[in-house]
């Protein structure tokens, strides 16, 4: 078998999820979800480290890992009631940006051409290039609209004088056609990058970012409402790319390039919930976690959940009907 | 004097309050409240560290160690209006769980049965078996609802092949009769455990339990509210047991199970000051608080604020009156 | 030239703009901002570190330091649009107080002398008195409100037998006049000081201070707006005091003296905005951010980002209009 | 298959080599050696942690996990040239020394049993009273002698109303006859712990202990030659038991009684090479590597190294020969 | 009583020996030694922290704090076979280097004066000129010689425009005459301070420094045993002061200057005890323990252990005898 | 003025040297020593970080950034005897190993072919590759040896399918004939890589590692002086390449392959200082700096002193004479 496992450190699965060789589909033919690392750090423009980022969000959980994990609130087991396989990690040499993104690329198109989705744990948010062309591959070059959680924009045009790197992947797939610009939806931008010519490409492009001032004054779940209608609209399916520095550094400590004045944790979670049950959710990213900077953990473990709060809410929304948030823990619940 | 004082490191009190040796009755006859130190970490499933909490906990402040503490906002000070003693540890042997669990219950009661309040200072939350326990020794199995603050139901049958332990006192509380299931007010849970069969046990006991997503819903007020009102049906007291994960591990990371999307540390103070006034509070614990795990003290200094907030209450519902948090802090001052 | 530069480290200046030296007039002559650091943690009562607080601000970005920082938000360049210069350190003994104080205010002075505001990036919370005193010998004593962000009032009388320290800053200015009590509008305390004859003698001075809970039970904002009103009746310009540790200790560890709950960054950085848009401010000094405790530099970055707040506001208010938060960032904008 | 796995985290082997089940005796019948966690820290007496030393011990290192460590110096594989297996951990809850200890016992008595060499990764140093024991069940009472590099004598009474912890192994070994206090080398003592009375029972038995003092004053390798001409007079094996904290805490900061004035990590190394090649070990543990205190796996990785240092000397003893330290590393190879 | 206790945090004493006044003579008539916290961090030229070196040097151990600390390598216990006090701190103001420097004289010499040795826990290197100072008073201008261990000289003019501070010391009790230039012996100096001026300035006063080159190529014993002789000719005491950067940064980081290339911690921890054992010690500071920057307490530990093998040695030279450091351990002890 | 400064953060010079533009080759024409950054982690093999390298060397001094450094041991100023100019980083970008790999080879050689040293601040050690190459551009193929402080050989083939990377630069070299093998020393070496096959191929090549084993049999300097005569014959340079990991992880962590079981600091800095003495060195890069997992910046700090170091020696060679390690510090010196 030649899986090649995890690029550093023990080979472990995301909590306990079976292993899978993408070279031998047999071994996961019949999945609805495929994890694959991704531990580039190679296009970070500031604070590396993320490299370590898929094998820190396998491993932040105090609970077993045993292949399961019943949510609580949606009472679905994401890892569960859905066929998860965890395809180890791709080999990427951070020394090598062109060589990463093409084998990335390679392997979520693989995974997103059997109609199960990838769910790719960065590694710097270079990936999203790859992660979301991968699944464009799939799917249909613009027929995919993009729900992006993220401090920054990501639409340089170069940086070191390369055209990739972790600050320019959106601008790339828009330019290719994989994702149209105006179903690109970005949540949490926030402080002083890109400049005014870049914000006037990303206008000409049509697509919609919602900085955190309008944010805080409109509303979280307001402006995802409105996202959501335009996501749907003429497309197929939604990639969700989850950056946690849209969190804020106090509660995210462990990543590159942190800005002040995001989202709690507890509002990230809810919206990835919500885009989980409200859009047909095709592929997911989550990146920029960098344990050399994490403490006790907290930003890994709060990138694990953010995977598992993804995988719940899929689960609930293959199985029909409405959530309420609303209604109690115990509510219904056949006692013993 | 047989005072035992602290297990680990100096013998301190609590800011400075006076100690007392329990054995010595005479020496805190005229207790409002004994803190109590319960240094114990044996009962911990994953990370532990907070048999070095009440030390913690005792010093986390950058005021004089003076035993006096106004509160702003209640314009009380809780351990000059209440008498408080500290009683130093129960020596607890971390790798002795069911010894450890004798000694603090017999301490509990010791306290509780003066009439006196016992504010335990944990140790991970295996001892709210104990605290809880000899809270009811003193007032009567079933006569003392909890009020909970927890990431955790801590509601689990056994761990390791244990009864006891961190995940399963809220069960042996139920089961024994020290408290009723249908008084068991739980605020905050989250995240993937405990599975269906659990839930199903909890419903069972007519346990009400609020997840986050309910409370974020809801609002944590209104929650409370409803809360306190099944506190105070047919029971004589409220036994409050905070778990210092049910804040956010961003703004909380010294514990041992974090888990993210919780609290913020203000919406807990706040949460904590409303039970201690609204509630007839005849007990406490503030517990998993692992030092090694925290940062710059931060998660120490918000242990140390929960049991400031809670006393600083207390007394002020022992004065009488009503408290406006809209009033401003100078309004009424009586100018030097 | 005589350019002191910085103290601790190599002499670099607020994300690149460019340097100046005080004693050379001709070299800022045009200046509309000048930043100056002012290393001095003689003045704590607790955690010290606050002297390397102006090289960790000066720095605590991972765009290229290159003099500009374009604000999505504001969509003026705090920067460029203004004329921001680095006058380096004042010189600052922490073994000796009351030199530091008096070299402070002297370099104050000269810069508020010429029209130009000083930003003033501490160092302990002592600074305030030179800082203010300073602005107030431009403008007039008793002509300049103060609008103070901290946990704490820092109207203290003394502290180890000194009449100088962090925590009395505020005393001190209202009883030379260089700032007036009923001007002097406190936002964010709260936990246990001072006592009641410190809060009765704020009263008489007619201060307003809005402790925690007030904010948390009208809203920050309906606050700020009433505090604006008090602070342009009768007073020519506003001083910006900010404490970084108004924020909760959560989100901002690196401080001396952590106060449990807080601000969150997001609200402070909102509440910067709104004071620079809509106030007069002829002054500003960021204070209390300690490296030594800081994390990931989270702390430093937060008030590397209060300064950029204030300059960008401060650029949008001279440049006239109306700002509207709910408008989308890419609202208006001319595509390519 | 009943194979446990790792307690904490996801299931991995040290550094790659194969797994077994100790109850699949089938699985390992060929083993020389067998790697087994014990995941215990409820026997410490002041900062636990150790239960992640097993996990930590595992992983710490930067080079592939494949199961193969070709050393430099001895030119051996130590986990090629044996057949190694990880047996994964016993499971330990460290609330219950006793029977912790029983499971552990029985766990290394039948790898002992079958002449294969029992490698335990602790934990606390409480397990060195099973591992011993378990040893000594297979080889007789009395026929192995010890070697264990310490800070301290490990021979205390009771603690905290115990006769089980971490302080306390050595005596019981003696007590119960499992190892000859005759046959006890201790190496690297220091500090202020035991007192007289124990020192005089450790003089009873006949014990040999090495004070750092008389370790600089003789050096280290004088005093390992005397030591290993007493361990091998009328014994028929030597167990390995190395505690971190025998070297300097600067250099071992990961651990939960550190005594400054320690061996360098060098010093260990070479004295761990010398017991393996130059005694015949059946049996060693690694203890007391507490990762929350540790600081960039500094401890972690010199543990893992510990115990390939061990592991090569094995294999190079069983491959016959003399080993000459001064001979260069490059000499005597083969060119390509 | 008038005690002053701790500044930061709890009032505790040095491992729990008995708390004496400074002004209740009859306290600590009978004393040997006084343990005096002199937490001063405001001389410092560059990381502060200090100020809770006291605190952090009295606390760090993981025995019970007892005031009891029976040697293993010398067989006294220092804390019992001399009759220790500890008197608190003298508060210290770190913004107010005049009056500190005062007071922490006054009250060594108020030690020294009743012949009690001063054991003073800094605090920066400011406070060797009070101490030194204080003891001169007691023993005689001149009269009493110097041991410094140090990676600098401490002999410069002046600093930040100020005579005192923590690189100054040296040469403000030369100047003062009371302490002899040609009877001060530094030890472990390096690096690249001070500048040529400052040594032609110390070769002129006749001071004896052994920089690590020297220490290197001569070995330690050797500079100690020729320093020895320097020391004792025509004084009637040595002072012993230890700067904990005298040892490696890598061992030691909790330290506000470090120098790489440091003794390790044993040799610092035999040196002292040669010091005590041979030399007629009137007084000791130990200094630079700056607690932000230590990890895992490892210089705290150290630190206290310095004190401790001071205490010890000199409870044996007081007891007479001569010391063997090749005797083994056990050696003629009698078993029980 | 097209001078590109630091990549990260500030633009600053070692610790303040002036700065010089390599483009502009009339402002270094009289180096004796130019600096270049290398802030390269793209070829790291595990934990990266070392791209903040320059920066941290360059500012880890707690002493005025004044561009002097008069030594205390050589009694030389290695920045003010010497020309010394810090030309700014090269920009290299991280994830592009080859452009990264020839532009730092360009620069270097720029400064080589003028006579100047380069000294290069890394960086991985992926940059020795284009730092030895652009020395031997100027000097001659072959003309230059090499010494190499080192864990590792850094001789293996490929990694991750690349021919350039941090473990494979000195095949490299010794393949293109830029530096020969049999003038190759290495020294310090330990630990499980490279296997048998690649130390195959170096002894192959001629040549001579001193493994840990042999250095602490035969002792560190009788293995310097044989090294360096091979060095010196039949070559007219020496390079000398430093990586920081050669220190034992315990007083050096922040790096990216920790091998436990090094030098000490003091060795480290006696052997490059011996190195700088007597070898003819027209080359120096220190590397592997990685400060995300330094502590306390005492990697830093270090890597800071080891660059003194060579500069001191190699002002002290160019002055001419004998340096002898036991001369007193103030011998000779004039008094004031």
């Amino acid at each position: 078998m030649t899986r090649y496992g995890a690029m550093y450190g023990p080979d472990i699965t995301f909590l306990g999820v079976p292993p899978c060789d993408l070279d031998v589909p047999g071994e996961w033919a019949d999945a609805d979800v495929v994890i694959l690392g991704a531990p580039f750090d190679g296009g970070t423009s500031h604070r590396p480290g993320t490299r370590f980022g898929p094998s820190a969000m396998r491993q932040a959980c105090y609970l077993p890992h045993d292949g399961s994990r019943p949510a609580l609130a949606l009472r679905t087991d994401g890892l569960k009631d859905l066929r998860v396989y965890d395809a180890g990690d791709v080999e990427c040499f951070s020394g090598d940006i062109e060589r990463s993104v093409r084998v990335i690329e390679a392997a979520v198109a693989t995974i997103a051409g059997t109609g199960a989705i990838p769910v790719v744990l960065g590694g710097d948010h270079t990936i999203a290039l790859p992660d979301v062309t991968g699944v464009a591959r799939a799917k249909g070059f613009g027929r995919v609209s993009v729900v992006h959680f993220d401090a920054h924009a990501d639409t340089g045009n170069s940086e070191f004088g390369s055209l990739l790197g972790h600050g320019q992947p959106m601008r790339r797939l828009i330019e290719s056609g994989a994702a149209r610009g105006d179903r690109f939806l970005q949540i949490g931008l926030r402080g002083y990058w890109p400049g005014p010519e870049t914000l006037d490409w990303m206008a000409g492009q049509g697509m919609r970012a919602y900085e955190m001032s309008e944010i805080v004054s409109r509303g979280l779940d307001t402006c995802l409402t409105e996202a959501f209608e335009i996501a749907v609209d003429d497309c197929d399916g939604v990639f969700l790319s989850v950056d946690v520095d849209v969190v804020d550094p106090g509660m995210a400590p462990g990543t590159g390039t942190p800005e002040p004045g995001g989202l709690t944790s507890r509002q990230l979670l809810d919206a990835v919930r919500r885009v989980c049950l409200e859009l047909p959710v095709v592929g997911v990213d989550v990146v920029e976690v960098s344990p050399p900077y994490d403490h006790a953990e907290v930003t890994a473990f709060l990138a694990n959940r953010v995977v598992l709060e993804a995988l719940s809410a899929i689960a609930f929304r293959r199985g029909g009907g409405t959530w309420d948030p609303t209604r109690p823990l115990l509510d219904g619940r056949r006692p013993e």
